[in-house]
């Protein structure tokens, strides 16, 4: 039996890689247990740096800056799932990196990803490995059309990935790709997008909180509302499908697990991110632990905190010059606003978020 | 008419007076709004530098690092209500100071605060200035005893004040402290100490919290629960006494209004803080909007927040060794934990809390 390594106490220094706004809500929730966060990111003055102890401005291959970094705190994690393998792996030899190379692994590859899913009995989109403009061809012939050509790496919101709506387009589409390793989805019938924000602490305990129903707009969330409005058994199956994933892969920290909901209730895990998440927002104003203290919790290992909810919530996003609205958000009783710190609204730019809490049900 | 100053955009910097447990929980809400904070304190790894956006470490007189920091912020508040006039005013050549000066003048000094409350009409324990032992035994001829001395300046939690029982020991509570001009001050016959957190923005809109029920040890705050458990009616008459305080003042910022709750209902206000609260903590979990984001919404000129509690809270200090039960605190589930990254526990020293909420009544 493996010996439980004890808690980090609270003054201690969890590394972050990666200063966007997640960063920074894991620093703020890490800063309210007394611990301390150290913030590795390429770009100066990032949302994270800005409320962390401390940071390190270097590109994630620098090797003398990882070294300097490992040996600065006391365990490391990320908050974007495309960490390069080099990075974590040159870290993980001086300091624990949670969660660990195994999950990333899974997380960054969508053919990866599926055939671990399908290998719990999980369902998902039918799904074909594509490694070549012949395997597209053959793939379309299994899976059908309309269906969608996503690489294996490196894609999220939208991006790296493109429709197919008849065979002869698949030529376009694998050049659309730049004919990368790939992976071909079949659609699938659903009529809504929910989530479930699941932790592992380092004691296998598992807990997660209640499905978010997810909208999104030009690929990207717009809103997360909880509850999801599906009855208590839909509800319970998605909590106990990313309970699953978590135990499975021997997760510790938060993760994000996306599933579509048929028609008749039956629930397709869409995909999985090895990190806190857009659609968990809520959890900062509806719960007394976040999902950022969550994981913070999880990878310090200290016990989880409960996964109760004391309000129904909804989440919006404030995309690009939506968060030019500040004032009148500002003025909304009961809106939590959140502000990211980045200075340019570009056009599809995540700058912060509202939540809206209503009386629970 | 006064023109109303533009609220400070997103991404401005809020300075802050003074480093501890309460400039550190107004740098986490400022952040969140997506404000800058700049820490000014004499000293160094202070709470609140550790997750503020940037530090000054230099004495209260200091006046070319005061002239610094003037210069880099757009406003100033301060965590503590000792702030030296002569800082205040220096810096208030160069920034706008929230809240002004004219609140520091009357809360620093008790005979003043006393007088201040008396001219509004609102009830406080009788009083007497104080200015030599002549002065005391006259007081003391007035009030009766038990009575309590008091210095005028530079009290809290207990320090700086002396009861006095029997008229002959007069001389004794006179050298205990310090002969320095102070207030005689009677006994109230209260059940109950309560406090209103309430909040006065630049356009001169006030709100109040529900007032928390306090429970001290030691003449520190032990527990501050809401609700208070008293009746409608006393709840806002003390919420009205509160928002007249801050009207009077043209107070900006978030004040703490203590008062005792009389066997019969009436209130009388022991002291005023024109600060962030320790009986204010519980709203951090209880509401959308924290004592010390409504805090820096006023000093930075926005809307406040809606003072609605979706909860019933009660907040525990963890004082001294107190904090070293923090596993069991992390592990019980619904406990809202608090550390604020002070090394050393020592005895009486606040070094965290918690907060544990319940369903609204």
């Amino acid at each position: 039996m493996a010996i439980m390594p004890a808690p980090l106490a609270p003054g201690s220094t969890i590394g972050v890689l990666g200063g966007g706004q997640l960063g920074r809500m894991l620093a703020m929730a890490a800063a309210r247990l007394g611990l301390k966060t150290h913030i590795y990111s390429p770009e100066t003055d990032c949302p994270a740096a800005q409320v962390a102890d401390a940071a390190t401005f270097a590109d994630y291959d620098d090797e003398d800056a990882l070294a300097a970094f490992a040996a600065a705190v006391d365990v490391v994690t990320y908050e974007f799932e495309n960490v390069p393998d080099a990075t974590a792996a040159l870290l993980a030899e001086d300091v624990p990196v949670r969660p660990g190379a195994n999950a990333l692994a899974v997380a960054q590859d969508r053919l990866e990803e599926k055939t671990f899913l399908r290998s719990l009995g999980i369902a998902t989109a039918p799904f074909a490995d594509v490694q070549n403009i012949d395997g597209l061809k053959a793939a379309l012939a299994e899976i059908g059309c309309p269906s969608i050509l996503k690489t294996r790496r490196f894609g999220y919101d939208g991006k790296g990935q493109v429709r197919i709506n008849t065979p002869d387009a698949a030529q376009a589409a694998w050049d659309a790709i730049n004919a990368q390793p790939a992976i071909l989805e079949g659609f699938v019938d659903f009529e809504a997008e929910i989530s479930v924000i699941v932790a592992r602490g380092l004691d296998g305990t598992v807990a997660a909180y209640d499905p978010a129903r997810n909208a999104h707009e030009n690929h990207i969330l717009a809103t997360s509302t909880v509850p999801s409005g599906y009855p208590d058994a839909v509800e319970a199956e998605a909590r106990t499908i990313a309970e699953r994933v978590v135990a499975a892969l021997e997760y510790v920290g938060v993760m994000g697990v996306e599933m579509f909901v048929s028609p008749n209730g039956a629930l397709v895990v869409n995909e999985f991110a090895p990190r806190v998440h857009n659609s968990g927002h809520w959890t900062i104003e509806a719960c007394v632990v976040s999902q950022f203290e969550q994981h913070m919790r999880a990878v310090a290992g200290w016990p989880l905190g409960a996964p109760t909810r004391h309000a129904n919530a909804e989440m919006t996003n404030l995309i690009g010059d939506e968060a030019n609205d500040w004032q009148a958000l500002a003025a909304e009783p009961g809106a939590g606003l959140h502000l990211y710190g980045k200075g340019d609204a570009r056009p599809g730019r995540k700058m912060g978020h509202v939540t809206r809490l209503s009386p629970r049900d």
